[in-house]
This record gives C-alpha cells, sequence and structure tokens, in this order.
C-alpha cells in the first residue's frame, strides 16, 4: 500500500487525509501533540517534533513511506538527512525548501530569474535602513527573512530607528533582515500551482485574497475581473519558479496586483490558505494534488466547478467548542470545515465555502456563515 | 466536542470520515477487524462484533457520543438497549431499522401505506409458491426476508420444486421467504433521501442503476430523460417511507420504473452504493448530510453541481495494491475512491466518479479507469 509521510499536526495536514482516505493513501502524521488537528483525522500518528531524531525515525520507520512532506518550512537538515539515509524522498526538497523559508535567498533567486518583485535589499545596519527608506519614499517594509506568518516578522518603518530592535537582534544571532519597498498595490492575488518531479505541472486560476489585520480573511476564485492576461502571467511566474527551483508537491505564490501587473510577495511550498477553495470549487483541490504530486503520481484536473468560489476563514471568537454552531446554521449550501484546534482570538480555527455565480453574494454568504460560527448570538 | 458513533467497517462508515472531519465531528467506528476498510480512516476505533456486548460497551462509552448509527442493517437489539441505557439516540431507531432488515415487514407496511410495490407474498409451502407461479406467468423471484445483499438471497423460480431447499432452511429456522412477480421494468433507478429526527427532509434526484450480475455497476445522476412527473413521484415516495417509517438519517430507496411509472423494490436506511456520487456530483454528499441527519444538524443542499455524474464500481479483479494503479491513471478528471479492502474477486473495492455533460461520456469514462485500477493491462 501506498503511504505518505507528513511533519506538522496543524489543519494543513488535517485536510490532507480525508484526500488520502478516497485515494487509498495511508496517512502518516508528525504532530506536536496529540490533541493537534491532524493527529484525529491522521492514519497513522507520532507525537514529537521535527528536531526530535526519535519522532523523525519513527515517522520513517517500517512500513516505509513512500514520499515524506510537510504542512510548514521549518523542517530542520537533520530531518532531511534521516530521509535520505531511510530512502525516502522529501518533497519539495531542500534545496528548493530554503527559498520557502528563507526571504533574503528567495528574493535573490527570483531577481536572478527575472521574475517582478518589490525593490528590497537585505539589511544589516540603521544606514543600510536609512538608505533604502531615502530611496523609496520615507516608507518601508522591514521582515524577518525567516519565522514570519500571518503578519508576524513584518513591520511598517518610516525612520530607521524603529529597525534598532530588531537589528540587534539580528546582530545577536537572531533572524537576518530585508526591507522591501512599500507597494501600493491594487489588490493581493495569489496562484497555486502543483508540480510532479518527473516534471508536469498544473495550475489553478489567479485568485483575490483579502486581508484583515496582516491574515488572510477571504479568498475569492477566481480572481474577480482576471483577464486572460494577467492569468498567463501569473501562471508564467508560478511555473518558473516551480521548475526553475525544483518545487515539488504544492506552490503557493502571493502576489501583489499592480496597475494589471504582478509583483511576487512571498512562496509557500505546500497547500496554502489561500487554495482552501479548491476543495470544493475546483476538479482537484490542493490537497489531492499535493499528495499526488510528492508520490509522482498524474495530476488531477485543476477546472473550476462554478463561476466563483468564495472562502472565509473561521478566526476564533467567543465560542470555545465550533460544533456547537451547527444547529443553527443555516445556510444549507455552505461547506464548513472546523480543524479541531484550541480556540484562541483570531487564531484560524477553520474555514467556509460557498460556491455560486456572484462574488459579492457569495463573499456575503460565507463570512456570515464563518461569523455565526465564531462568535454565536453575539455576531 | 460532537461525536457520532457508527457499526460497521466498511467502505459506507470508512466514507463517512472525511465528512466527519470536515465538519469538526469526531467519528468513533466499531469495525470487525483492525484491518477493516473504515478503521484507519475513523477518528477513534473499537474492534469488536455488534453482538460483543464490552465492544458496544466502548463504543458508547466516555465522553459520549451524540448518537449511534450504522451502515448496515444487522444490529441485534441488544445494541438498541444498550444505547437506550447509555442514554445515546439510536438512528435510525430499531422500529425503522426493521423495515430495511426485512422485506416481509416492508412490503405489509408499504402496501398498508398504498406505495406502489411489484405483487407478492410470504410463502411457507411448496403449494404457496406453486399458487403464485401459476397466478404470474409462470415465473417469480423468491427471496430471504433478510440477510440478503448484491444478489445473495434472490432467485429466480419457475417451479415449486426450485424453492424446496430454502422452505426447508425457512422450516427449521432459516430466513422467512417471500415471492415476488417478476417485473419487466425498463430500468432500475434509486432515490437518496435524508430526515432528521425534527422532520425535515431533503432528497437528490433520481439516478439509474445499472446492474450487472446481481451488483451494482453503475450509476447514473440524475437517471438519462428524468422528467418532472417521475422525480416528483419518487419523492413523494422516498418522502413518505422515511416520514411514515420515522426514518433518521439517509434512506435510499432502491425502485423499478415500467412504464414511466416506479415501483418500489428494496430499503436501505444507511448511505447506499446508489449515492456515492453525491460525493462530488452534489453540493451535499450522502455521507455528510447522514451524519448532519442522525445529529439532528440543519441538512445541506442536495442540487447537483455538473448536468451528469456517472459512478462505476471497482469490483476486485486481478490487481492486489490498487494504489499501485495510480502513475497509470490517464484521466486527469476521473475522482478515484479506493477502499483500502482486500481485494477479492467481484468484491467492491472502490469506485470512480466522473462529472460531466454527456451520460455516455462519462460513464465510459469511469468505467474505463475503474477497469484500468482494478486489472491494469489486462483490462
Amino acid at each position: 500500500m501506498t503511504r505518505v509521510a507528513v511533519i506538522g499536526g496543524g489543519q494543513l495536514a488535517r485536510m490532507m487525509a480525508p484526500a488520502a482516505t478516497a485515494m487509498g493513501v495511508t496517512l502518516r502524521v508528525l504532530v506536536e501533540s496529540a490533541d493537534a488537528a491532524a493527529a484525529l483525522a491522521a492514519h497513522e500518528v507520532v507525537v514529537g517534533l521535527p528536531g526530535d531524531a526519535q519522532a523523525v525515525a519513527a515517522l520513517l520507520a517500517q512500513p516505509r513511506p513512500d514520499a515524506l512532506t510537510w504542512e510548514h518550512e521549518h523542517i530542520p537538515d537533520s530531518v532531511m538527512e534521516a530521509a535520505e539515509q531511510a530512502g525516502v524522498p522529501a518533497r519539495p526538497g531542500g534545496h528548493a525548501l530554503l527559498y520557502a523559508r528563507d526571504k533574503i535567498e528567495m528574493r535573490s533567486r527570483l531577481e536572478g530569474l527575472g521574475l517582478p518583485i518589490p525593490a528590497w535589499r537585505p539589511v544589516v545596519t540603521s544606514e543600510d535602513v536609512a538608505q533604502f527608506l531615502a530611496a523609496h519614499g520615507g516608507v518601508a517594509v522591514l521582515k524577518t527573512a525567516r519565522g514570519g506568518y500571518d503578519g508576524k516578522g513584518v513591520r511598517i518603518v518610516r525612520d530607521s530607528a524603529e529597525a534598532e530592535d530588531w537589528l540587534a537582534q539580528a546582530r545577536e544571532g537572531g533572524p537576518q533582515l530585508l526591507i522591501e519597498q512599500k507597494v501600493a498595490y491594487d489588490r493581493e492575488v495569489a496562484i497555486q500551482v502543483a508540480r510532479r518531479p518527473s516534471g508536469q505541472v498544473k495550475v489553478w486560476p489567479l485568485v483575490e485574497s483579502i486581508q484583515q489585520d496582516g491574515v488572510c480573511a477571504q479568498v475569492i476564485a477566481p480572481a474577480p475581473r482576471l483577464s486572460d492576461g494577467l492569468q498567463a502571467e501569473a501562471e508564467r511566474i508560478a511555473v518558473t519558479i516551480a521548475t526553475q527551483l525544483d518545487v515539488t508537491g504544492a506552490l503557493a505564490v502571493e502576489l501583489f496586483e499592480v496597475d494589471g501587473h504582478l509583483l511576487v510577495n512571498e512562496l509557500a511550498m505546500r497547500p496554502h490558505n489561500s487554495g482552501h477553495w479548491s476543495i470544493e470549487g475546483a476538479v482537484t483541490s490542493q490537497f489531492e494534488q499535493h499528495l499526488r504530486a510528492v508520490l509522482d503520481w498524474p495530476l488531477g484536473d485543476t477546472a473550476t466547478l462554478a463561476p466563483v468560489t468564495v472562502m472565509a476563514n473561521i478566526l476564533g471568537g467567543s465560542r470555545q467548542d465550533l460544533t456547537q454552531a451547527w444547529p443553527g446554521i443555516g445556510d444549507p449550501g455552505a461547506k464548513v470545515h472546523l480543524y479541531g484546534k484550541q480556540v484562541r482570538p483570531g487564531r484560524k480555527v477553520g474555514h467556509v465555502t460557498v460556491c455560486g455565480d456572484d462574488a459579492d453574494q457569495a463573499r456575503s454568504r460565507a463570512v456570515a456563515v464563518a461569523q455565526w460560527i465564531a462568535n454565536g448570538g453575539t455576531a
């Protein structure tokens, strides 16, 4: 039987489980705790951290997985070495994953490929920051090269003094820093692609990602007013990155749209929040496709199933047991996904997807159900 | 957290797991063996038979399930009593399940409700059989009242002598027998309905079920050339049965279509092979709907997502590890479901679903992939 090992116990690993069950694939997951979101849903569970050699050995033990993958980028080199010794292909491999883990490496590489990215530079001193600010209108975005997500590790700066604490941390061994142009974008968009080791790629349509407080709030697929030209440009960027960086599995490229053109913002080499819509909205979901890709199986059709699909995240609110919201869900066409996570304010604890003919209508329906689930009567 | 207990380790319980994972519901399953189809996929697993009081106690133990349901009709009364003592609602209840378990009870009840069924009678003696044959053109269908499925417990008879061995078994305590008219039907069709304890019902479209050797081979949803009148008649029958028999959860009604009218053939009070198409083909699948119904949650939309959806069963053939078929699946739009069961000749070990615009085309695609998976190069 075919088996895939996954590192990470969050909702991304959890949502691989239904796809694996359908495909007859056994999913073995390394989770950080027995009550992690992925633990109940996975077929085989190992509890431990990726830095724990014994846990990684159990993840790779007989019956040997056919591939090893992850739901996040924070994979120590020791895991790559253990996989190589065990003869289990790591997908994406460490040489690709580096570019999802380190924003300085990524931007250097994309620049080298001639792909459009915002103006940027690595920064070490206050002077570096001050020079960049002076050259870019007095405002810029400071980022840690590693470890940032959902608005963490990102800061708007208007004066080099505002960078001083992070610069000091970097000098003391903390994450390296980069600074980049604050792009006056028209909207944030994203595109998913999946690539097999043998080279086949499949792309989904470009989607619009609506952020609130630095966190993805809703995704509209395809992005409204999507021209053939913009889709082609997004595909060219995504396929170039997947191919040139030798990505295997799912790749999400987050982009800024400015005056009808695209700039690459971030990469994620795994299923991504901007692709959850594909569970109901596409013939093949990003979770099924990721498993097919890391197994080097033929990729599935990425055609959409509805004129528009909208996903709204459920962020932790006043309700604790989200399943108690079910009896009051009044929209029979809303597809609800709950992650089984401990509810904390603002934490992504589920999502709601609505397919329809009209983006605004689908969006307001998805948001209404997501808010009801999070907050019940207090919404 | 919300929890549903299920009895049965086959593919029907297995396919409830992805729906439960999405909904944030914990699925605890009583499986007959640790390698049952449902065991890997379920969230919590108890190994044992429904007649084993200790296993049933573990299934109903704390944290207490919110509902108890099943994937087959062979539920001993002891389970109903244990559920009642534990305060766990059994859905469907024993009073309803009786009609899915016993064809004599079912036909008597449906007749009493004025629903259309083939001419029939219970039989005890050879004389009973001979009389029925004489009154119905010399050919009829003999059935065991209990325990039959997939062509088992069903026999065509043209002479009372052909019934003698089953009649003798019935006299010695074996299953009671009934005989019924061999209907010259135009096609076999089926309709699914789901009903909540509080009364809400939702119906899917009537589907055509194509049988080969007494086993469902393919299902076309909706049934080709489906008139509004036939759909309305099917809905009236299904809703009457669900309501009058107090069915909770999913109900499948298998029917014969004869000259544009319907006759009820069989009932199943659970997700059913004729409803697998709904995983990809409808907004709400029969598995999600069954869980919503047994939890008394609002039912989901049953609208179709494509002009036509065809499901083809994968019957056990020459290939043993079906996941080895994946690299050779050349149809990127086919949705493949493998059940993780031991392969035996003719056993239902998976299914393939194709959505499309044309029934013949979708059917030949689904059949081609199903045959490839079963037999590989020998197809």
